[in-house]
């Protein structure tokens, strides 16, 4: 059982992270932090003659090792009461992995994963994050992932997080589930 | 009165876009493709010392056209339920404009705004599209804009739209009311 | 293939109910008004030693008057953001069915039916209301339901609902449907 | 600061009450469990001539001692993803309140309220007992009532809760702000 986290913040250091990292405190994972890399927004090619076109980014290497992790932890700051648009252009281009030969096995290979969603927001996040929390759902309803849980937490300053008395208890409760 | 449109599709001629065009048949409107720009993603300095930096790309010019409408419609295909990457993009920059001194009226001009969302999607749109519309409200009312109405239509492949009769004859109402 | 339609309105000839008859003019349906019987709260029994005790009202009959149809509407005035207290009621009271041997094929029953939500409020119902039309497509997939639509029209005074027209015109829809 | 607590439920010593009472462990609050009462289904007259009738039930009772404090407890068992049908009644009836003369200054009476939610369900409550939430905020919205926070915790058979450490280390905090 082997855990990947990816970060979809973009300010090193953020609340989600810091959220994120007391969930796996002791605990080996693989880091992958999506503003260190080139993603491109996908390009819809679904009905086009060709098809999808191959994108000369980083996406395909950082599928490559999310697929061969057994638990994605999603770790995002609530931007706009969604995930960040980094995170949103790394699962856009599922679409394209989807259908993409060199990755035939994609949705069965996600299909046996456990998933977590760790989110900080500023405003109201366990009210207004709500949606971002449906969606998900969706999300790993459609590739046949289990959503095992979240965690809401609150903080805009850095270091905010810090002070969300339940949204920690929750990560030490993941922390002791994870190790 | 005068309307902004930005469009959030990445093809041509997409759904969502076909849709949107029904709306605006006839009428004199400042048509914005998202795709034909580029919009890099936030990087959230709001903590930092120096604050945002100014980042060099289209957005600036992209964020003054609209502040010149009195109605923006947001046009967008539903990609994993939620608008597309590139005008999550487009949308989490406003909080860099909103803390950018060559914008000090940013958030004013904004709330005197009303604002249209027009959505396709291929998986059930209406019921699984509502946690978007959701965020929109959150997005608009923190803005100030006023959420005037949305129509979510049904749409995979190219054209499936114009058999959407209760999304067709929605944008046909909301011509009317622009006409 | 026959209809019942179950109205959860309080009072007669409602907003609810007049949208609801655009969608079955000229059909011939089951027509069930909630208010216009008895049914008491559930007292949940799941866990006695005894189980659920029989309650002396018109819900079973009401039950088997709902179970002899393929498709079922739920039409309700949006009450506080939700279906009507009836409505719930009546749905509450499932729980006990689901337990009951004078009703063995219950959910098999209910499994294969179809299932349309018409609803009416006042306060911004497109958008207030997505919440309840989430619950009812909970609901429907706990049971087995195929929820094939809903309307969400807008009106307070008696009579409103005729100025909705996106909401007739997706009446008119579902009336040729049926027809 | 005096707190009142609503308990929906319909079992005595439920799930959604043993969560609640562990908010209020030690802490002087006024009990209101709706199943000891008799509260009618609302009776939609705004738009009637005489406008509502007198029901001559508990209601009035019950809502005479609902405002007579600072803060709200609303505990609920969740039964088909919402509230109780007993609840729902309850809430019903304030649109009847809101019209009702004897009780000139209910809203103002009720916009000073800060509210909490503390509800139990079966079935993935965090997930699909979201939509509630976003009602419960609508609820009180419309009333000016501060929503203070929720809890939202699992449970099935009775005593369940009191395996959800994560539900139960909210309810202590809680009672640590009531204290």
């Amino acid at each position: 059982m082997t855990i990947a986290v990816i970060y979809g913040g973009t300010r090193p250091n953020g609340n989600a992270e810091i959220l994120t990292d007391h969930t796996i405190q002791g605990i080996d994972v693989e880091k992958i932090y999506l503003k260190d890399y080139s993603i491109h927004s996908i390009i819809d090619q679904r009905h086009t003659e060709e098809g999808f076109q191959d994108i000369n980014d980083d996406y395909n290497s950082i599928i490559e090792r999310v697929m061969q992790h057994d638990i994605l932890i999603f770790s995002t700051p609530i931007y706009w009461y969604s995930m960040s648009g980094a995170m949103k252009h790394f699962i856009d281009r599922w679409s394209q992995t989807l259908r993409d030969s060199k990755f035939p096995d994609f949705k069965t290979n996600m299909s046996s994963k456990r998933a977590y969603v760790i989110a900080v927001g500023g405003d109201n996040p366990t009210i207004k994050g709500l949606p971002m929390i449906q969606q998900f759902q969706y999300i790993f309803d459609f590739m046949g992932i289990s959503f095992e849980g979240y965690i809401l937490g609150e903080g805009n300053k850095p270091g905010d997080i810090l002070h969300d008395e339940n949204a920690l208890f929750a990560a030490s409760q993941l922390q002791k589930l994870f190790s």
